[in-house]
């Protein structure tokens, strides 16, 4: 069985905004056997949807509408589904009276064209929605003698996920062979995809089983398994399998082997030694701080630190000697071990975690730095017993520059809490 | 003339990739006064492709792919073309031999399978990729008796944009009337998207010429204004016209009337005055900080500051009292008051802004703050002739209070600035 995703909405064809939706769609459908093979974005014509509602019940088995069921003249989606399957649409007394209530709740009266929310296509069941106005519809058909599951969802992710979830992933699931699924995602900071994939495809490609997907981004490799059997057990086992092999294989390089962040893996390493962390960030500019203290709970385990963007600060704030900027430059292995010490002790931190470097656009100030390339960045830190200076040389932009020096430093924590 | 864009790939029928070329292919073609109409996303299959190319060779006038030029057995969009225009492929001589240098020059054999990025579609223009090795393809052609225009360009953005702009736009604008566009951006902070369209739908609704969008998201409002006219002076006087009359009834809630960020707003402001900032960030972790750092040139104006997360560091790197936050919690306005001042006499900085709350999921610290909300946050300004502070009570999940905390932050200093 393959689905067609139909998102619905003018907005989605400007400049300016993108379907999410189906993300969460796709994710469920796979969670049922269901591969996603067509997506299809649509304004608000009722001609052009009719048209796309026809290419997509030739093509595809089930097709899942997200969108234009609200109650102005551009939401179309059900005449155009009605029109596409030449269906009648039926308005269903009960939600007719739902509508009214919840106006009246409001004291508010129902301005009349809420009414058509209420028109449902002959032989789809109504799915109540707890968190909008808009019901959404399932559909089980022949056409032309083919089987067609249409499903229609409200546009907005709280209504449609919750409808999805709770009233079409169930129904769907009678409809399909019963199927118990097994998920792994394996997580690495700063390797080339060409080296994660040279060293693990000979392994996941042996096992014909499980689905393997390799996804490349921001200073990490993700690799996704999924494995699907007639028993959950059996499906556990055989991802489980794969796993290990791919751990032995590409041993501490994983950082997380159940798809936490790895921010989540270095508060969760410095919690079970009982350590905590202070920051001291100048190129940065508090990126790492906000990276961190983005996962609830991370205060017990990071203090906080300082965003030491000028020089002055780096001695307010880090205890740098004034003469050490000076000579050496802020962009130097001497001052980022300088901030990690200083804001360590000055914190009283267990551990103190310093960046240093040129993020571009413009070149390193005057001075010392001043012939230093855009991308050099320094990486310090303090544990008390020894201070490491790692030298990175970063390519892109400035936000990429930034972001792989935040994701540096945190794979440098990871390492040393190993 | 409306176009439809196919973006081509599995990868984007998973739940972890999305297309974003179409975002920017849609500014181009709506530069040129081309609507998008349909939007696709097919997978790396040939049928699949070829009946969703016939498709839209019915439904649209211009139909834009993006991927599947490469060199691999999964890269089928020239093929897939061909097949649903009845045309041949040939395969062309001048690329083969560049294919074969660009390989030369690393000094590797070119693969055999390469040289299927050479095969172009009968009456197809080439059009050279000076960042990657498979050309994109214009084709200018008749489909029963209707112009149609079928453009090939590969999926890598740093391939596809350039391509786009400067081969693509210009043959495109020969086939179009010619036309002038002229664009503005408002924007405008934590106003609810309701308030600025009532206020401002009864002036940008009289200018039927000019096309208005009103987005909202992330604690800000844009108005998108674009204009097209026989000359560009026309267009640009009504949208000045009508940007004019949109500045009178908003005010000062406008802080950007040329599309810039609050973040550079803000350091333009300290820049006209010559004043520069410090920030003490408590549960917003350096969120403020990052924001602002993220603008390059921002170490003029942005001394840095301090994340105070833990109660200690409130007062070692901000000189707040420790029985203040013992009497009052760290959540109070009396805190903030005191970060604020304290981070702005420790940085020598003309202002010090400082922001505490609860962000959420868990309750506020055990003492004063338990009984306290989430999404309560203080925000204070100290500019040594007075400290504002403010209270707001800010709903939804840990990023969205920490994300509008900072939003709120920045219109403060902004509003102080004017």
């Amino acid at each position: 069985m393959i689905a067609e995703i139909i998102a619905v909405g003018s907005e989605m064809l400007t400049p300016f905004r993108q379907d999410t939706n189906s993300l969460y769609l796709t994710a469920g459908l796979n969670d049922l056997g269901v591969s996603v093979a067509f997506k299809s974005i649509i304004g608000d014509n009722i001609t052009h949807l009719a048209g796309a509602a026809r290419t997509a019940i030739a093509r595809a088995d089930i097709i899942v509408f997200s969108g234009g069921l609200g109650p102005t003249e551009d939401d179309m989606t059900r005449e155009a589904v009605a029109a596409a399957l030449n269906l009648e649409l039926h308005r269903d007394a009960t939600i007719i009276t739902d509508l009214y209530k919840r106006y009246a709740a409001r004291k508010i009266v129902m301005p009349p064209n809420n009414a058509k929310q209420a028109d449902i296509l002959e032989g789809a069941t109504m799915l109540a929605n707890a968190n909008g106005s808009a019901p959404g519809q399932f559909l089980d058909t022949v056409v032309d003698g083919h089987r067609k599951i249409v499903i229609l969802l409200p546009g907005p992710p709280n209504e449609l996920k919750p409808l999805f979830d709770l009233q079409c992933k169930p129904r769907l699931a009678t409809s399909l062979p019963p199927r118990y699924l097994a998920k792994r995602m394996l997580r690495m900071a700063l390797i080339p995809e060409s080296v994660v994939d040279a060293r693990t495809a000979p392994i996941y490609q042996q096992f014909t089983d499980v689905e393997s997907t390799i996804l490349a981004g921001s200073g990490e490799i993700q690799l996704h398994f999924l494995c699907a059997k007639p028993t959950l057990a059996e499906a556990q086992a055989r991802v489980d399998e794969l796993t290990e092999k791919i751990e032995a294989e590409m041993d501490d390089s994983i950082f997380s082997s159940h798809g936490e962040s790895l921010e989540e893996v270095v508060l969760l390493h410095l919690g079970m030694r009982h350590l905590d962390l202070a920051a001291a960030e100048s190129c940065t500019g508090g990126l790492l701080s906000e990276r961190l203290t983005a996962i609830p709970g991370s205060s017990r385990y990071f203090l906080g630190g300082a965003v030491v963007y000028s020089d002055t600060l780096k001695t307010t704030f880090a205890d740098v000697p004034p003469g050490l900027v000076d000579t050496k430059g802020p962009v130097s292995p001497e001052v980022a071990r300088s901030l990690a010490e200083g804001i360590r002790s000055r914190t009283g931190a267990s551990l103190g975690i310093a960046i240093t470097g040129i993020a571009g656009p413009g070149p390193g100030e005057p001075g010392p730095d001043a012939n230093k390339p855009i991308g050099l960045v320094y990486v310090a830190l303090a544990s008390g017993e020894d201070t490491q200076v790692k030298e990175l040389n970063l390519t892109g932009d400035r936000d990429r520059i930034r972001y792989w020096a935040s994701q540096h430093a945190l794979e440098m924590i990871r390492r040393h809490l190993l």
